[in-house]
């Protein structure tokens, strides 16, 4: 049972963290670790023995169908309901990145005597960052729809046509072919407003001599696919040329720098070093990329401050871009996998530069 | 300007919470109080003078641009960045019911000498319940997408269908018809499955005899529309009619209690109390509804625990459900507008009892 495995990855975790149990109440967490999907659950996980999982009314029912061989708590306060509990050890860690502070304080007045709540970060999002032939295959296929999508819509950009139709096009052609849901709120940046790295689509019609940059991806059964491409609508001027095949060198260094063992922050530098060559350094200041799964962003994270190895079998993202304040940017994306004979790419969109 | 004017109505409330100024970090919240779109920005608001966002080089040029009259902060570290400042008050309130537990303690730790955080739930949620007319606005249009969709799928309804393609065909028409994306993940639950009040929608085909039940919403504007409908496929038995004529007017009771003025609780009880008086209460588990707006599920909450009494301008659901475990179950719910002349209704669809 694949839930089983991954709770006693996180209970071997738990003592370098001096803590006897773990309380895990974010909802994605709680859906990594039992299969449960609901907004009000809490997992106890013991260093040594059975997790317990408690819920409320609106998901006991699914709990006992889709959570066999854990013992589950009818409950509305989940976490409280599991605090209390007799025969807990003395330090229970939470989730120090996903607690809310004022819920912390309630949870940790009510407690026991003798027990105490110790914030750690990162439990279960290091256990998540490696995954299993399941979850690989969800994101495998979450790519191929974001694939298609791409490719059923770019035909239609034209002069014209606007940022939010653009990006509405590619979020229907996604559910049309499947998808959950898009894996998260769909950019789309035409000309000058291709500077803003996080641009949300606009009224603003494309217009000839555009770049077009579309970063956007599909949900499946939870997982998160995550692509962008830039594209030149018209014959494009020389700098935007440049530009393309500035950030698809600097994109390429980087996929080819993703194996097991490179440093986090070795693989930003492959990337990024190819921008700051040109000279672009100052234009490029975010991350290379960042784990997905789950969560559209969550670790490893690739960066010129991040610490950490890639490891085996870790979906991450490549993504550099170049923006040039009011004039436009491009940026160019792929999910990929680490593998020890390669990375395994996901997104298998062209990256050359398309003229539409 | 609407954001300044929030940002004094919450400024104002400080004093109660012993502050001299709030940290608000939770992103919808300081989308609310800025215009400003952002996974990594804060915003600094005292009980006197003028606030302060700061925000990273991914957001700063959409922020120059939404944010005028708003003093800028260029960081990645936007919470630190704010509480080092200098000439500000010495207990500074953050958002309890937001702020991370780790991360409370790390800007704890780095505050200059003479500094505290104090942890205050729901600061700027109890702002945000009472909703202006453009917030008002935003809805009856996100409402109105939810409207058609419905109309446009519910005639594809029929034996063979899944869960599935009905969520998908609701979801693929909201963004046909202009919605920014789905409010929430759209539950579609067929027969016994309709016993679960948040069930997520399977492969399962609709037989004849089955209630279906759709609880979905278009996002508009950042605004979460909320609708549930039960229908019938073919014609429905004795029990299912009676069912959803107790349902319906259990809803019907519970909108007529909505007022300024009326208690959270009051207003649960006039829905809850139909359906105790038939024998039901025992499947009535959850609340009557809640507060819906830049979040799908926000103040205020109606239900027999809750305290508080509506205000004029209050966009809440109104949402009673009767489930029956193994037999299936019905749900009706709108999305309403408490006002002084009695509420307005946003969702417009028929209660009446469709029969495909």
């Amino acid at each position: 049972m694949i839930h089983a495995e991954r709770r006693a990855r996180l209970a071997a975790a738990l003592p370098e963290h001096d803590a006897g149990a773990v309380l895990v109440t974010s909802p994605v967490n709680v859906r990594y670790l039992t299969g449960l999907s609901s907004s009000n659950a809490a997992l106890l996980v013991p260093a040594e023995g059975d997790a317990v999982l408690a819920t409320d009314s609106r998901y006991i029912q699914t709990a006992r169908e889709t959570c066999s061989g854990l013992e589950l708590v009818e409950e509305r306060d989940v976490a409280g309901a599991l605090l209390a509990r007799d025969g807990l050890p003395a330090a229970i860690a939470v989730e120090g990145g996903h607690l809310p502070v004022g819920r912390f304080r309630r949870l940790a007045g009510a407690l026991p005597a003798g027990r105490r709540l110790t914030p750690a970060d990162d439990l279960v999002e290091t256990v998540r960052a490696v995954k299993d032939a399941g979850e690989i295959e969800a994101l495998r296929r979450a790519c191929a729809i974001t694939d298609e999508a791409f490719s059923q819509v770019v035909g239609r950009i034209a002069p014209g046509v606007t940022e939010r139709e653009i990006a509405r096009w590619l979020e229907a052609a996604m559910i049309d072919l499947g998808a959950e849901k898009p894996a998260f709120d769909t950019i789309v940046a035409s000309g000058p407003n291709g500077a803003i790295p996080h641009h949300s689509p606009t009224d603003r019609p494309v217009e000839a001599g555009d770049l077009v940059t579309m970063d956007f991806g599909a949900r499946h059964e939870g997982y998160h696919a995550d692509m962008t491409r830039t594209v030149a609508v018209g014959p494009p001027a020389g700098w935007q040329r440049d530009l393309y095949e500035l950030v698809r060198l600097a994109q390429r260094a980087g996929r080819h720098a993703v194996r097991p063992g490179a440093a986090a922050r070795e693989v930003d530098a492959a990337a990024r070093g190819v921008i700051a060559e040109a000279g672009h350094g100052g234009h490029f200041e975010h991350g290379l990329g960042h784990g997905v799964g789950l969560e559209i962003h969550e670790l490893p994270f690739l960066g010129p401050d991040r610490t950490g190895r890639l490891e085996d079998r870790v979906p991450i993202t490549v993504e550099p871009g170049v923006y040039l304040p009011g004039r436009g940017g491009v940026r160019i994306e792929d999910t990929l996998v680490t593998r020890d004979d390669g990375p395994e790419l996901l997104t298998l969109t062209t990256k050359e530069l398309l003229v539409l």
